[in-house]
Formats: structure tokens, C-alpha cells, sequence
């Protein structure tokens, strides 16, 4: 087991990696040690992992004494914690509809009436057992629930894993915009068990890889380099190189928001190829495409902006294009017309005083935040990608299922 | 006008407190120098104060750009601002229903449908006019819109100049329970005019009297001996009686939010009559009692509660007591039942492990926190207050209205 560390003063949480973590009592008991616990988690994840983990909270035994929620499951038992003995521990389950399109305030109102169903206290915590959706809104549920409860974020995709369950951003989505409503909110702990990726579908595991790949463009040129030469092992997951995958994404994450928690500077870049990523989701109705394919597609619009303003050369698009195709990514966006883009590009929480500020690639393992690019040269782009009227390009094979 | 403030290092910030400060263009450019400003207020308080508002923070002039988005006003105008010359102003104003129970996350949603309507970014404002009903549903929008943009207070009634406006506790009720989905943000700044006290109903003034009657009860007897000499000059509104008395409830809880933002421990000394008072409210749903009219009665019940605990003697009841009737507040309770009032107790956020603390006074001007009070006698003052079994009590004046 991996253990890194968030470094946030007296919020500084471990980042733990390892195989088989989800179902050790002794690690659940030590960074769960909560009596009350909201398991909130989807219809794909529950019947996979729910059980179990809910059988390594409750350290093996059972009463019949079950939680008194709707909709909920639960029982006592005991775990030991912190040499305090064994302990009465309640586990209650909210089960979410999987899908982007329900990261919203009602979906999250479910969670808050579950938490006050059940009685659920300030001394209560949230574990978030799911992908970044779940987290996000579990998260942001945690933050907002008596004004910030304790959380706890179990990934179990590679998106999650490397991305969305570090750096305590949760979020809901509105229908005008991605992750508009939400808090800071740092977890307790991230149990990133490689484990509960082995039923992850490999489009989701793509997904995940294109954030990795990300991590490689804007801070660390030998990653980049060895993603190139591990993907074939990382596509059949091979446990060392996803552990190292999602270790070094995890390195480069928490050393960024432990500089910049609130991204009032440096953490921006994490954003690279988001905007556009952003533009995709939100004109498509978060269904069809995944955060990372969009995110993907992103990528490669930033690296071709770059290479338009002159800051990167083609090589280094074409390297990035054959990387994101390799990992069985989208390297083409849906034919939304360069206006639709631009909106849903000046929504997106990037924007300052009005003008869209962009993450760009400034060479490999480089980027910086840039506001003084020429309008027309953003035009051009968009136009490039997305079409100049809406449906004038060809349509990407990805932009619907 | 004086000026306090909040110390919270990088978040510190000035309470301002005097007359005409609303109408003030200079005050409004220093203090909300922001392009885009979101007005967020209520049926009642709009006609009264909002047009004079948005002519002062556009500087008199208007333009006839209006804003887009559907049911807002606004215009674009120059005010002068920290000394960057006239400046194009967006003011677009969300006008609320009038009442705590649409103190929900419904009426949240609308005004993050104004500002994404609108397309405010993260440098935009959102200024609550209004009591703290409009000020804590505005300040959680402005806490979770993007993960935080800023706002200011100005609040329109006693109760919100005295406490909910100033410490950063923003919310919005459930119907299971009052200010359970929430967040700490701090605003900018707290305007707290004095004039707009002017056409406050006399209820209501009654009503933020109870906080003022509060912070001298446990924290400061000759504040409270002050209240009992100025009761009849506070009641007609005497301006320098009621900036004295804005004043120094402003300075204790100032001081008390300095030390301890987030309630790990001081801060919840000015919950004192609050967790009785919220299940008033809860049982009423919301109607019929002001969150003011239900701490009066919590005060009471508390004071009830530590004398026969031992805490504080008979005379002390009585002294509050009277205070309270001459502020014109209620000092009898709904007959909702002890046991329904412990129900809503048990939901409320100052619960740990199962278990309701306590604020209850040890003196005039000391209170403690208490957990270990035995079970018995807190369900005798239950009984003598709700009632055995609902309706059991003669049925208080003020319960309906």
C-alpha cells in the first residue's frame, strides 16, 4: 500500500493506494472510525462492492438492529477503532441512479432527507463508494449537511481515482453549466482501492486515462514519456502500472492543491482542456459523452490552440493526438457549431471580468494560464473543431450512444 | 457611523453601522466595488428600498441597457470605484417570497437560475437586502455558486443587523429541521443601516430584541442592565438607542466569530434558547412564531431548565421574564407536546453522539455549554412548557397568527 499525503495544514488527509483496502476492516476501521455512516453510492457500484464494504464497516457481525431510513439499509454492529473496543457502528445506504445527467441539486436533495431521516448528526460522515459523480455529490452533500460533515471518498473508477476524489472539490451540475453549485470540502481520506477497478468498463477506464495523460502534458514530461510506453499494460490493467498511474497523477494533484487549495493561481492548470471539455458536456446534455472523452477532446483543442498562438509545435499535437487515440479515446468533437461552444465556454466558472481565461500546453510537462490570446484566433479554433453552424462537421463517432 | 470588525485574518471584515448608508454611493463603491452585482430580496423589502439602492450602486446614472435575464431589472451605469474612475455596473434583482418556510433549497434554485441566467462569473456579487431569511438563502447561494463568490450584508430588519447577518452562517431549512443544509461564508461586509429600521413592523422589531436581550444574558450584565433601562426608548425606535444596542450586540458576537468561526466550541454559546426555539419553529412549520418570538420563549425555557438544575436562581427567570414581555415577546410556549419537542430537538445540529447539548445560563451574563443534565428533569421542562401530550397546555397568545 501507497500511502501520499494532501498537505493542508490541519486539513491534510492521506491518499491511500493499495489493492484489497475496501475490504479491510482494520484500514476501514482506522480512517472510518465514525459510529454513523452515510454509504452513498449507484445502481451499477452497489451490487458489486455495497455488500461488502458495508460487511468491513460493520467488522464482520451483524445485528438486527437495522437503520429506520426509507429506502435504506443498515444494521449494527461492531469494529473495532482506535483501541477504543468494539463498537455500535449504523450504516446506512443511498443508492443513486448512475449517470451525469443526475448530479443535480434534486438528486442531492435524496441524500440530505436520507441523512435526516435517519437522525444523522455533525459527528456523522459520508462515504462516497462511486466515481466522480457519486463523489461530487456526496461530497457536496457533506459539505452543506449541518454546514460540513466528515467524508470519506472511495473511488472505484480510474477518473475518480486520479481526478475527481483528491483535492475536495465537490459539485453539482445545473442545467446551464457543469459543477456550478458546489464547495470546498476536503475528504478525510481517499481509500484508492485498484481492486474495484477490475469491473470498471473499459470505455470508463479510457475515461480515466485521458486525466492521466493530462497530468503527463502540464507538469511532468517523463511521465508523458512513460504513459507512452506503459498503455498497452495499463489498457489491460495491469495492477503495477495503474498503481504507478495513479500514483504520480495523485503526486502531481496534491502537490498542486496543497499549494493551491482554492485555485486562486496554480491549481488552474488541472483545468487544462476543460473549457472545451466542459462545452462538450453541457451542449450535449451530459449524456453521450464521458467527462474524460470530453476531457480528451480538450486536451487536443488546447494543444492546437497552442500550436496557433505559436506556443507548442505540431509534433507535440500529433504526439498527444496518437496518445489519446491509443488509449481509446474521442480525438474529435461533436459538430455543435463554434457559437454553442463559445457560450457554454463563458458559463463555465474559468471566466473572469468576462473573458474566457484558457489553460494552454506551453511545451510538454508546461502549461500556463492564458487571457491575451486574439479573439479571432479562438474563433478559428473553434470553428476547426466544432464547425462554424452547428452540424457542419462530420459527426464524431463518440457524440452519441 | 461605526465601524467594527470581524477578525478572521484573511477573512476579516467590517461591520458598518450607522444612518443613510444604503444611499450612499461611496459607501457602495468601496464596499461593493464589484461589476456585477446581484440583488436578492423579497416582496416586502423591494418597494420599500431596492430602487434607491440600485440608483445609488450605479451612481445615479443609468443607461438603457438592461439586463437579460427573465423576471430581474437592472441597467448598466458608472459609479466610482476605489478610485479606477466610473465604471459600468450590472445590477440585476431577484426578488423573493416573503416568509421563512421558503427558506428552502427550491428558492436557492431560483437564484442560481438569475445568476447563470445572467452569466455572472466568479467575480460577481450578491448583495442580501432583507432580514435573515433573504440573507442566509443569499449568502449559501453565494457560498456554493461556483464554490464561493462574494457577497455582502444588508440587512433590513433588527434580528439580521443584531445576529444573522454578521458571522457567516448561511443556510437554508429542511422540512425536517431548520438551517440543515448550510455553509460558512463569511461576507465582505455587513451594511447595517439604521434607517431601514424605520419601517420595520413592530413584531419584528420585538422580535431581533430577543437576540439584543440574548448577548446580554450571557455574556454581559450590564449590557443587559442597559436593555432594561433603554426598553421604552428602544421600542420607539430612538436612533442612538438602537445604534448602542446594533452596537454591542455586533461586538459580542464579533468577538465571539473571531475566536471560534466555526463552532468547535465558544460559538455555540450564542445558541443559547435556539435548540428549544428551532423546535417551535419546526412544529409550526415555520408560521405563526418569528424565529425571534421562538428564541424568547427558548430563553425562557433555558433559564426554566438551569434553575432547576441548580444553575441560576428564581430571580433571574423572573428578570428575563419581565424583559422579554416589555419587549413585547411571548413568554409562553405552543402546546405541541414534550415529546414531539424533544423529536425536533434531537435533529438539530447541535447534537453529538445522540445526545442534545445545551446552552444554559450559569449566571446573568455567563452561559455553558451542558450535556450531562439528567434526563428526567429536562423532560419535566418539556411537560411544564409543551405539555405532556400536545394540546395539553393552554394555548400561548402568539402561536398562530
Amino acid at each position: 500500500m501507497q500511502t501520499l499525503t494532501v498537505e493542508l495544514g490541519e486539513r491534510s488527509y492521506p491518499i491511500l493506494i493499495g489493492s484489497g483496502l475496501a475490504r479491510s476492516p482494520e484500514v476501514l476501521a482506522r480512517h472510518v472510525p465514525h459510529r454513523d455512516v452515510l454509504l452513498v453510492t449507484n445502481t451499477v457500484v452497489a451490487p458489486l462492492y455495497a455488500d461488502a464494504l458495508e460487511q468491513a464497516l460493520l467488522g464482520g457481525a451483524r445485528s438486527a438492529d437495522g437503520a429506520d431510513g426509507a429506502g435504506s439499509t443498515g444494521g449494527a454492529g461492531s469494529a473495532g477503532g482506535d483501541g477504543r473496543g468494539p463498537m455500535a457502528r449504523r450504516v446506512v445506504r443511498v443508492v443513486l441512479p448512475d449517470g451525469e445527467q443526475y448530479k443535480t441539486l434534486a438528486t442531492a436533495q435524496r441524500v440530505f432527507d436520507a441523512l435526516i431521516a435517519n437522525r444523522y448528526g455533525r459527528d456523522a460522515l459520508v462515504l462516497a463508494l462511486g466515481g466522480g459523480v457519486v463523489g461530487d455529490l456526496a461530497g457536496f452533500v457533506a459539505a452543506c449537511y449541518q454546514r460540513g460533515i466528515d467524508f470519506v471518498q472511495m473511488p472505484t473508477t480510474l477518473m475518480a481515482h486520479v481526478d475527481s476524489a483528491v483535492g475536495g472539490k465537490t459539485a453539482v451540475n445545473h442545467p446551464g453549466g457543469k459543477n456550478l453549485i458546489g464547495a470546498f470540502h476536503q475528504p478525510r481520506a481517499v481509500i484508492a482501492d485498484i481492486e474495484l477497478l477490475r469491473t470498471l468498463p473499459d470505455r470508463e477506464l479510457s475515461a480515466g486515462l485521458a486525466e492521466v495523460i493530462k497530468y503527463g502534458l502540464i507538469r511532468d514530461a517523463a511521465f508523458f514519456s512513460w504513459i507512452e510506453q506503459h498503455m498497452d499494460a495499463l489498457l489491460v490493467r495491469e495492477p503495477t502500472a495503474l498503481a504507478h498511474a495513479i500514483g504520480r497523477s495523485c503526486e502531481i494533484k496534491a502537490a498542486i492543491v496543497g499549494r493551491d487549495e482554492r485555485e486562486s493561481g496554480e491549481r488552474a492548470l488541472l483545468n487544462l482542456g476543460h473549457t472545451f471539455g466542459h462545452a462538450i458536456e453541457s451542449a450535449t446534455g451530459y449524456v453521450g459523452w464521458l467527462h474524460g472523452e470530453a476531457v480528451a477532446v480538450g486536451l487536443l483543442i488546447a494543444a492546437d490552440l497552442a500550436r496557433r498562438l505559436g506556443r507548442v509545435d505540431v509534433a507535440l499535437v500529433e504526439r498527444l493526438r496518437t496518445l489519446l487515440a491509443r488509449a481509446r479515446l474521442p480525438v474529435q468533437a461533436p459538430p455543435i457549431g463554434a457559437a454553442r461552444a463559445l457560450e457554454y465556454m463563458q458559463i463555465d466558472k474559468k471566466v473572469q471580468s468576462r473573458r474566457v481565461r484558457l489553460v494552454l500546453p506551453a511545451g510538454l510537462g508546461d502549461a500556463t494560464v492564458c487571457a491575451d490570446y486574439p479573439d479571432a484566433v479562438l474563433a478559428d479554433t473553434l470553428a476547426a473543431w466544432f464547425g462554424a453552424v452547428p452540424g457542419s462537421t462530420a459527426p464524431s463517432a463518440r457524440t452519441a450512444s
